[in-house]
């Protein structure tokens, strides 16, 4: 028997098909008319602003403040931090002009007499602007330490760009922070990378390591990047977020400078950070299966969708007030400390339309309500991570005091299925010839994250420089809870302390 | 006896330096190194979240959804509205390359061989990009109304810039909404209008007048624009929010239609509707004095600050255990549906100083707390709306029961100051020569609010409009609770409905 499938084609046949489909198919996002731009369509936003709310409620609790920059950076702001624009502004959007006019042909150009005396672009990220606005706003020692973060849209200019992954212009929070000692500005750094695996986690459901990013890998203008790395589910590498320690390279450019207690003016230390509308990407990839999106109920728009099943107009009133009245009942249960967020599917689409509309949006649980449901006070309810046909019968009751619970293991569940497949996934190797036979062949197959230890050095040669582009993998990171173990670089054959994951990543 | 202010110059001496310096000293915000963009720091930034949180559930409790839309707009997409890219589109920040690279004099220049094809300017609102984009999400009637709205920055070149009032990039909200019928849209229109009535009076305690734009007035491309008007201190008019009936004007040139239920191929009604970090400076011109910042309870991002007073320093442990114990039963109790925002002012600061601060920062209540206080049970009070030195003393648990009450009266104090101030400030007039009587003289002083019966043809005539240039005013609006009592035009002698308000305006 052939298993059809909500989405076409399946992980299997096509992962990167399979994405774009699963998207298309919960109405998240759109490709724009603007080159490499997406529309973020409601459900897709929904689940932002609720990743939004979740982060940003952890980076108000650890200190930080909102605040707002510019969108336009001035290129001598850049020309300042030179590996920080190699590295990021050259693949940008460039503004030369402050006013359009109509030329003789009647189309509208760029006003040559309104050509700007110096360009801007648009921010890739802040670094720059803000750390040349901090420099004012910082005296003394008791001005630090300034922790401010910052909602915004970013841009850097992509050539190929796929929905969320990779696109032009991006949504984001990028923090800042400047501190009196390394110490301090190095505690931050750890901090907020705590708070995006707790993000990842708690809210999105998916397990990630915690690594350091080689010089290679690093942010350009840092001293130490961090990151957390996720595996999807076709074995590549996804990096959620980063969390940079910049020393005092941004503060030294752009003039940090404060009086200590001893009265020595001393070059501050800074760090940013930041996660984006990738996550919703990662999300995606993590746990969606062939009937489409699957969502954490932490931050799926609905967590419960009520489904009446109406087979004769004359039930409707009777099934509608039911739903209703159930759907307030389940407001009122406290999830996360929030109420749960329900909703009815009211509209006059067929019942097994319904039913499948709620599975590919990836709305936790389903319940299903019709007359024979109400009179024999069973509900027919089914979850998201399991198979779309199974379906738990409950009272009305037992399901009110069971939802928060059967969200709590639907979380658990994913969680522990993408710890389970990433477990399964990972390999160690003793030699650098495994790493071939690992990921040689196709490259949409065979993806793993590969374990070895590696004598950092060995990343300028040109010899291991050449291996990982042939076989289209990098160094995700060195994970931090691997560091002590010493053994054997796979590359030198030197003695090393330092453990890294090769992968293909996203 | 000559009274001290905390902010020099006072409003009386210098409206606009007041306006700056009332800024400065609550360190909302400050101009960047970008041309006309501004930097809105935590205090600021904190209001604007409280603002945008307060409309966001108004606007889905309407029934719209969130979304996100590129920031830039291809040329191409303007060209098709000629009304609107002469209202709007002429001044705007314009991209027209997609990278940067290093000049022979190792300068930063954008790439010669990497201009755009087709130019894109910055978003100065998003009618052309949304109507582009949703013309192809509406097929039958069942698929409207289309209801968003989206949270951005937009970008307007801008000569002469005011933190808040006109900056180049500012922060707001745009609402699209398409309808099969005039009807709806128009109740559309007038809903969002109304949204932002109550935004403005329950949130910002900002009387507002509803009203209509006359012709000139109007959104490039509007049918007809409503707006809400608020008198400032100066008496001078601010548009705080507008919205735009568009008819089928932009639904025929970006070619939204739909099949209605008799299947006949129709053009969509459209409607867009916004209001943007402007509503701050709106605040801070309605309410603050010359000692700084008045904030209304809705919006402040702490609502009560507690100012320990330790006069020794043996007293610390038990004042600031005192009051962070106060500070936790303040934060129990609710206020707006919400726990009430409660902060310590733990500084390092002399208490008179702290005082001045939570002055000049707006807080609605000061709790002064020492020894004195904790013994005797009588706890010190000072509203913002009162006199900086004016005290009440209550006891702890008077205090406590009465909090959000206290509050509330600050709101409505607020309120009807403003409303009061604005019935002191409007005149009614009969002849057209008493627009010279008032507006004459200093532009600065002599504002108000002049009511007027008018024939709305005159405004096409170059005397009218020579004479409004003259004096530097403009029609606000014709207000939509003014509109069924006939009088004679001032201008034309004329029989007329049409009531309008002249104003100067920010």
């Amino acid at each position: 028997m052939t298993k059809t499938t909500a989405i076409t084609p399946t992980r299997s046949e096509d992962f990167a098909q399979w994405y774009q489909e699963v998207i298309k198919a919960a109405d998240l996002a759109e490709h724009s008319a603007v080159r490499g731009c997406m529309v973020i369509k409601p459900w897709g936003y929904a689940i932002w602003e609720l990743i939004q709310k979740a982060l940003d409620k952890m980076i108000k609790d650890t200190g930080h403040q909102n605040v707002y920059f510019p969108l336009l950076i001035p290129l001598s702001f850049l020309e300042q931090e030179a590996a920080h624009v190699d590295g990021f502004a050259k693949e940008c959007a460039v503004v030369t002009h402050h006013r359009l006019e109509t030329n003789a042909e009647g189309k509208l150009i760029p006003s040559p007499n309104a050509v700007l005396a110096e360009p801007f672009i648009i921010r890739p990220t802040s670094e720059t602007i803000i750390g040349t606005t901090i420099s004012k706003w910082v005296r003394s020692y008791n001005d630090l330490p300034v922790l401010i973060n910052q909602w915004c849209n970013v841009m850097r200019w992509e050539m190929r760009t796929r929905l969320f992954l990779r696109t032009s212009e991006f949504l984001w929070q990028e923090g800042h922070t400047v501190h009196a000692t390394a110490d301090e500005a190095m505690e931050e750094t750890h901090k907020m990378l705590n708070v995006y695996e707790t993000l990842a986690q708690d809210s999105l459901a998916i397990p990630v390591i915690k690594g350091e990013k080689t010089a290679s890998e690093r942010f350009p203008g840092a001293e130490i990047t961090y990151c957390i790395e996720a595996m999807m589910q076709d074995g590549k590498a996804l990096q959620a977020g980063t969390s940079h320690f910049l020393g005092q390279n941004f503060s030294r450019v752009y003039d940090i400078k404060f009086t200590d207690r001893d009265q020595q003016l001393c070059h501050a230390y800074t760090t940013s950070w930041g996660v984006s509308t990738r996550l919703i990407g990662a999300l995606i990839m993590a746990h969606s299966d062939d009937d489409g999106l699957v969502l954490p109920p932490a931050i799926a728009p609905q967590q419960i969708i009520i489904i009446p099943f109406i087979m004769d107009e004359a039930d409707t009133e009777k099934v509608l007030n039911y739903c209703e009245a159930l759907a307030r009942d389940l407001k009122k249960i406290n999830y996360l400390e929030e109420n749960l967020r329900v909703g009815i599917d009211k509209s006059q689409a067929r019942a097994g339309e319904k039913f499948w509309l709620a599975v590919k949006k990836g709305i936790p649980l389903r319940i299903e309500v019709g007359v024979r449901e109400i009179e024999s006070n069973l509900l027919s309810i089914s979850r998201r991570d399991k198979a779309a046909k199974e379906k738990t019968k409950l009272s009305r009751q037992a399901f009110l005091s069971q939802a928060s619970d059967m969200l709590m293991d639907l979380h658990k569940n994913l969680l522990d299925r993408a710890s389970h497949f990433r477990k399964l996934n990972t390999k160690k190797i003793k030699h650098k010839e495994e790493l071939d036979k690992i990921f040689g062949g196709d490259e949409n197959k065979n993806n793993y994250f590969v374990m070895a230890h590696l004598d950092p050095v060995v990343e300028q040669e040109s010899q291991f420089i050449e291996k990982l582009k042939t076989l289209k993998i990098t160094i995700r990171c060195m994970p931090l809870d691997a560091q002590s173990e010493e053994g054997i670089c796979v590359f030198s054959g030197k003695k090393t302390k330092t453990k890294v994951i090769f992968a293909r990543a996203y």
